[in-house]
């Protein structure tokens, strides 16, 4: 399924998201695109560099909507797992997440995703395995 | 090393700390112990638990802080990579993390840790290699 | 459940565990040890050490005993995925395997595991996600 | 750097190829295609399916390749982690595998990977971190 402009705004408007800088981009059909504008308080302890954690919440959050988007209808997922790497120092105002459906069966989504930095250059890697429900997340 | 009350302290407090709700509690020779309190705005989409991210920050911070008290000297470390397994739904008003460094070279140092809920069930479980750094975190 | 020792030896009489050198030593209840004495073909490109590619594949085979002993009755299980961190080089004539379940549900094990050389020392140490089914593995 | 066809044949005259059924397609400049036709005892314990850690053999001797294969000069490495995901069976009588460092440092090649069945279909997906090592490594 495709998320039109009002459920993104739907999906973008929570506290957590808020809290840290989220905002997803686009989503549709397995493929979802998210961005990251840290808030001060995320960018410790390296001054202007958003913490490891704060950078997989962002890919966590966009394997999610991948998993959620690659259904035929709006539901919900947890993650069962999830594997990240750091390639290099996280520098910049804002980066980009990009996630994607690679395989899926009935009740699992398997997802792949990147971070870069607004260069381009890749901040970080994972892959995560998402459980799938049909309860809507919001 | 270990960290006594007043590094403890340094070590608290900071801005990712509070905006989230860790504290670490114990820090000695490789072996380190925090607590989660989840503020409000981190538990989402799943009312009263800690996003996964949340989760994933606790232990990421917390076996960084073991990879540090694992050294001869207060130094800092990057995270090169991390897994995390989600056990269970994460329910309850707090969480302890233990991360114990397994292994290490003069560079790098292997980790595991585990979230338990207060009623000692397992939430989580990771495992994460850090690079490790001479100069102070914090 | 537990293995006795007839169903130990049916477990270790297969092909893969020939040509590889592996072989189960004790399952109970979601604990399993094994034991690696590694073919002469197994260990390239390091003179005498297995490849990394043959102590992922005990790992993977004790975790998957592990997770099968762990339920009530004999039945089979699948990867849905498995990390691994090599702590050092493999050293020695043979190595020894644990893993554990630390969490499950009705369908997926979650499992930790360390592969030992022969002083003790942590070569690998790795955590997996298995499917578990009904249906008799061997 | 390219592997030409003398170095292709010497990579793969070893005996851990032989006897699992291995081979290196094509390397060049940190991208690697590999093949594999399991060997009958590989098999296990699904008849007719390599077994889940020599999948995992296959891509992290293809994720090696590609590390070696994106420096400069013909080197070795060692793994330092790697993460791997099964998203379905694995049929069929060949199964091809392509890497590709995704990011590098001086020292350290982050990889990722996919491991195909003759339809095309994703059989397992994974990432791995790999040390850099100027001594050849065959």
């Amino acid at each position: 399924m495709e998320f039109d402009g009002k459920l993104i705004e739907q999906v973008n408007t929570n506290p957590l998201y808020t809290a840290i800088g989220i905002r997803i981009e686009t989503a549709q059909d397995g493929i979802v695109t998210a961005r990251l504008e840290p808030a001060p308080a995320m960018c410790w302890p390296f001054a202007g560099q958003p913490h490891g954690g704060v950078l997989f919440t962002l890919m966590d959050t966009t394997m999610a909507w991948a998993a959620i988007s690659g259904q035929p209808e709006f539901g919900s997922c947890t993650t069962i797992h999830a594997d990240i790497q750091y390639t290099r120092p996280a520098r910049g105002a804002f980066f980009t997440c990009r996630a994607e459906v690679v395989s899926k069966t009935t009740r699992i989504s398997f997802i792949h995703s990147t971070i870069n930095d607004a260069d381009g250059a890749v901040l970080a890697m994972g892959q995560g395995t998402y459980r799938i429900m049909k309860m809507p997340l919001v």
